[in-house]
């Protein structure tokens, strides 16, 4: 079976990337792009595709599902537009797949309800880069066992805060199965402030800016005579899609919304 | 509750490490060594130990059994007495933590259905490190999701055969969620023999060999703009140590027998 | 002092990528682009280039150096041109960077003189990334202390050949220094054919191919209770871009012929 | 021809590993000890020594000298006595090679002098692991050409200050070939205090302390599109005896004082 998809946000980073992989995936055939511009218009139509990307461009979504009977709406635009993109396309059926965050908790807990009450598949992921939610995941099951854990993110120089997200995210997995504990020696001295990093219940992190570097984080863990790591590099934004194809066909056989990639892998 | 540990085995290079690390630790206290030689005496009067180890050597297992009530026996021997040594325990209720390979399916089988019968605990474990029974835990799930992989195993010169256990098991696990596949370019060329390392159902596994170096792994996944790479370094033969620490722990609340420790992590 | 740089091959990947680098920089000036088409139009009516782009193209090196006086070339076109080009500018004492190979040695000899008589500088770089060509000679110079070496080269999956030129070209160079010996264990057994990699005088070099990857190396050297590491990752063709601004600002102050950024560095 | 060494602090950590390492050296032989203890023994006498070991034990370096006409004196006890034997060694033109830090200026002056008056080689080595000295030369070169850079330096967690002094002798080193300026974003922010790391001179200096480790450390540099990473690991104190070889083989061709290892690689 192919599965029938629908684009919003195409125009977008994110987006255009998307429109590149579900024309190229041979299970998926794109149907429509939801645009609040360039209504009526062709995908085809827009510099930024080839000149065969026939495919229409709706800025209402009850008629594009009428019209284009899509299966999976994937929804790459910003959180104003998608809790309502979200809700209207569970109302007709269609499933969802959302690379933004944004919502409230009311939103999710209302979107949650719907989508089970419909048993329609809708999958929220704030991040669709499969190895990096591994690593994540892998993460805070090693800490069960080796609970001396420090961790390295490395990213280009034009990032402006330290620690990353995903560097925080994963400390944050971690403690959830990790006691609050001091690491390091209990007497240890910083002759350079910082050096052992930023604290987070014990465990350190460390953030490494260089030109040139694209996003990498590292986990290591100590036990006696052991080192274990886990890292993943993600040198483009293709690193999300993977992400997005395995969402799509996961969304298919899914009754209910899940929150999280970790949460499907 | 202190656990009360007996040691087959302490002698050797594993079980001597054993004595050290049940000694230290403060859940356990050693109770008696069981040895075909030096019966009737300590562990003290061995040179290999400190002079104030005051714990029995004992030969006949029933006897060290009655005379001392251990909790768990930890089996460091050869296949030879394995076997027997670990029915009798069970037969006694002790549970029972063994470090050797060389059972027959016959041996397991009816060891299991024993341990079932008494309720009585087994962990038999081929590789105590528990480092590396996460690497290939996790390899084995990050599989199924990023299934183009390739694995690096480097060990010291002094090794003679490539690949390494570790490595061929890695592969093994893998394949078992993984559809062999030809990985790399289809037409691919080796100027120069064996560049491409061995093929294990398409997966690559390449062994480097230097002095210096002691057992090191990394197991690389790519996918589309990422790479994931699990690395497990074993420094020294410490590193099993934590792993019999976690087995007499985990011995203590089970009721059955579990082959490998990747069973129970 | 602002550097007044011509460049031939603009249109091409590397070329492109080089009139942005020479626009971007602060100490120089482009101020022609050598072509066989688009003669006489300026590099903004192209639609690759921005439109305010306004840099004369030529098809005539000895026209393109009267009117535009620039002091480098930057050639990046294809082995067929680029002897021509090089000899006319330094017989117009104009300096040349090269960042193509295919010269015979006869024309090598013959631009070598030419340089030396016009005291004028050229640079010809097979390779432009400064990161691997530091690798390549930190191998060289480690090999002379540390001769048990290794090689790993990594790439995506639509490479053809393996081992790379860089993983080949390294253990070339450390063979320079290194007496061949064989490594690892002296009786050691492939239980698996290939995964002692290939040999080149007895180093090994291992090649993967993973989908995601860029370009990567490493180069690992080990020794007694010790291992040294040197990698280097190549993320995008930007990565030739600092070694081709340094070769036109070294290039302003030599007065002979270098082939190889190697013996620059 | 076999190098005679006699070694002064052979019953130290550093020192038994160096008369194991001279024993088994085909080119050299061990032909005294220098000692303030055991005078008049032989290391055969002392328990930690193989019985078969006939070396003499000295306490008056002139008579060690006499009797027993060794080319080298590997020196590896205090600063309290070393140079004095340094002194007097010379002075009876035999070669040093000294692994202890803690000579003044003036003495180090007078040493130097005194090489050189006559013609007697001597190493003054601070750091013997010559994997570790590389990484160190390397990181100071590559810095010339890729002026943005971190260091990682990773230890087990028994370590009590952080930075380490190899960590910090590296840094130092890069700030002589590297002006010193601020690295990352310009308006960076650290959302958890210390996460990017200790500065020194806009270079980051990250301190990972863990059990079961050792000493490793990463110097990685970034550029335009690349990455270039040397890495050192240091598994166990042998590390250290390559670079006492190398010492003692290579001061036997000198005719002046060399501070650190550096200066001869």
């Amino acid at each position: 079976m192919t599965i029938r998809v629908a684009i919003a946000g195409a125009r977008g980073k994110m987006g255009s990337e998307a429109v590149k992989t579900v024309c190229k995936h041979d299970g998926m055939v794109l149907v429509a792009a939801l645009d609040y511009k360039h209504v009526g218009e062709s995908l085809s139509q827009l510099e930024m595709f080839p000149p065969n990307l026939d495919v229409p461009i709706y800025t209402n979504l009850t008629q594009l599902i009428t019209e284009t009977t899509p299966d999976v709406l994937i929804d790459l635009t910003n959180p104003h537009s998608v809790y309502e993109h979200t809700k209207e396309a569970m109302l007709h059926n269609v499933r969802t797949v959302v690379g933004t965050t944004g919502f409230t908790d009311e939103q999710l807990e209302e979107l949650s309800i719907l989508a089970r009450d419909k048993k329609c598949g809708c999958i929220i992921a704030p991040n669709f880069a499969i190895g990096a939610i591994l690593m994540m995941k892998f993460a805070k099951e090693a800490a069960k066992y080796l609970p001396n854990v420090e961790i390295i993110e490395l990213h280009h120089d034009r990032k402006l805060d330290a620690p990353s997200g995903t560097g925080k995210k994963t400390a944050q997995l971690i403690s959830e199965v990790r006691e609050a504990k001091k690491q390091g020696h209990p007497n240890e001295i910083e002759t350079m402030m910082g050096a052992r990093g930023a604290d987070f219940e014990g465990m350190r992190i460390h953030s490494v800016r260089l030109p040139g570097l694209v996003a990498h984080q590292e986990v290591i863990f100590g036990g006696e005579g052991q080192m274990l790591t886990i890292r993943h590099d993600s040198f483009n934004r293709e690193s999300f899609m993977s992400g997005v194809v395995f969402c799509v066909e996961t969304v298919m056989t899914m009754e209910e919304l899940v929150y999280g990639l970790e949460n499907i892998l």
